[in-house]
């Protein structure tokens, strides 16, 4: 790789030449996320639309939407239909997310938990969740209904094994990848599985397409592993040694883990058991990513699976649609927002 | 009403007739619950088996059950694979109500949060209500998984709302109904609807049993909230006062409230404003509970509920199967455990 973390203007620009290009239906999308939230509980109205309009990129909407045209599906609404539920899964995610990790700001805006608590955030959660399973089961297609239903199940599953290895330096990237396959890749590769569903794609384009998410996932919850230790930057107004803080274990301190002589690894497994860590240990640390320029490892590592993504849609003709989405997996490493 | 808290052997005893009647099948429903909870993920199996194990009246299943029996329901799987979504649908709720409630025990049992924190018990909660989706997506059954996921909805939005009204001392007797409509009598009433949608009943006997679900289940609830301020006995293994310590108002508090003078009225709103509540704030609250006869109204008003329901089946001709749910109808009353 050229830069440690480049930003590449070619990469954002993928996104946003997607975005551009699905802007009219991506609008449908949010228009019928509002509609179909609307609840006579006024609380539920307020969280809903404070969470749902703290801007997200929507990527997992897009990429839905994005396959489905790929694969020449010509209807409507169920596009929008479905790309509003996989992007719910993942509202619903967030928010109960926000509540284990006590976060207190997402993209710069402030956590439904931090303005009306963790109670109300949990069950807005569980409204989010059930309210976009009703919204699948109007779609009524058993397929997707059973995708999206198994692939919330696999989320759930990937956040828990992850607090289950909270704060094990030694964590096994094996096991780490397993965790992101699930909490991460496994809603990008429905969502790119469910636009060739929707076109009725053959056996083999459905295939293409989960790979070619999964894969993305994976590239793209990499590298936003890795930008939690790369100080240098406040990207995505996200705060740097997020995970690092909450002894969540990523693929940047694997790799000095894997690299660290005893005596740092043993520092590593010290700090991480701890239940707070403090700013010193996180420069300690970082002094070890710089040092074995893990970084540049992890970034290197998550390349192979963007390349992965990039190859599996080699079976489809090219085209406008093939190219943005080719595009949109560098945009998984370079993305400055 | 006879007694204030009247255990009658007869009532019990329908619960224990409709449970021994059922055995085989409720052994069946627990079995196949332990194979669909199955997870590669150690934490979920421990923590999903402890929360399951920790003895319910699986009383929403048994109605399930027995409602499809009812309707004449001839099939040996399918009443079994929505019995135990229905439980599990349950099961999720409870695992995040204790979250939220901060519980500590239930049945007399150790909460799964009380032992594995508040962030494993949210997901793990995530994770049942996700797999009881991928149950009902089996069943595939369009009317089943339409009422099954909206009442899933329905439950978070009740749940929402009670926390919404919380401290609330003047809460109207109308929203009070609203919110256990919503958090207990929808699933009591999706229970007895899916078992005479099971078996391919008409208009009138699913709305005969979606009527007899939804009664039982206010009848249930109120009776449920009464006890809470009947301090002679511990029943259920339920803490006495664990609503009022929580700030939630529910009947008895509100028919104090609504008979009580000026100074009385203000005493209530005051306390139950506070963010905890002092022992001697309950004793003065159960003077005033006494003074009212708070729990013989309540009881009262639960009982034209126990009357609607018992009277939703008069449609259906005598057999012994109605008789058993006729019965259960008192045991909302009168249950011991």
């Amino acid at each position: 790789m050229g830069t440690v973390v480049p930003l590449k203007k070619s990469a954002n620009s993928a996104y946003l030449q997607l975005k551009n290009l699905l802007s009219e239906k991506l609008q449908k999308v949010e228009g019928l996320i509002q509609q179909k939230l609307k609840s006579d509980v006024n609380l539920i109205e307020k969280m809903t639309n404070h969470h749902l309009s703290s801007g997200g990129k929507r990527l997992r909407a897009l990429l839905t939407l994005e396959s489905a045209k790929l694969t020449g599906f010509k209807g409507e609404c169920r596009d929008i239909n479905l790309a509003a539920c996989v992007e719910l899964i993942h509202s619903a995610t967030l928010l109960h997310d926000d509540v284990i990790d006590e976060s207190e700001l997402r993209r710069g805006v402030k956590t439904t938990n931090s303005i009306w608590g963790n109670q109300s955030s949990i069950l807005v959660g569980d409204y989010l969740l059930s309210r976009c399973f009703e919204m699948m089961v109007e779609d009524g297609d058993p397929e997707i209904l059973k995708l999206l239903s198994s692939t919330s199940a696999k989320i759930a599953q990937g956040e828990v094994l992850q607090l289950q290895h909270k704060g094990e330096a030694d964590l096994l990237e094996e096991t780490y990848i397993d965790i992101i396959s699930l909490k991460t890749a496994a809603l990008f590769s429905a969502a790119t599985k469910t636009g060739a569903c929707l076109s009725g794609g053959n056996e083999k384009e459905k295939k293409a397409l989960e790979s070619y998410g999964k894969n993305l996932g994976l590239a793209f919850q990499i590298a936003d592993d890795a930008l939690d230790y790369y100080a240098k930057e406040k990207l995505f107004g996200k705060e740097v040694g997020k995970d690092f803080f909450e002894g969540k274990v990523t693929l940047p301190l694997i790799t000095i883990f894997q690299k660290g002589n005893d005596e740092e690894k043993s520092f590593l497994a010290e700090i991480m058991k701890k239940k707070k860590r403090t700013e010193e240990d996180f420069s300690e640390t970082l002094a070890l990513v710089n040092k074995y320029k893990a970084i540049e490892t992890t970034f290197k590592k998550a390349e192979y699976f963007v390349n992965v993504s990039f190859d599996s849609l080699a079976i489809f003709p090219e085209s406008a649609d093939k190219k943005i989405l080719q595009n949109l997996t560098s945009f998984s490493l370079n993305r400055s927002f």
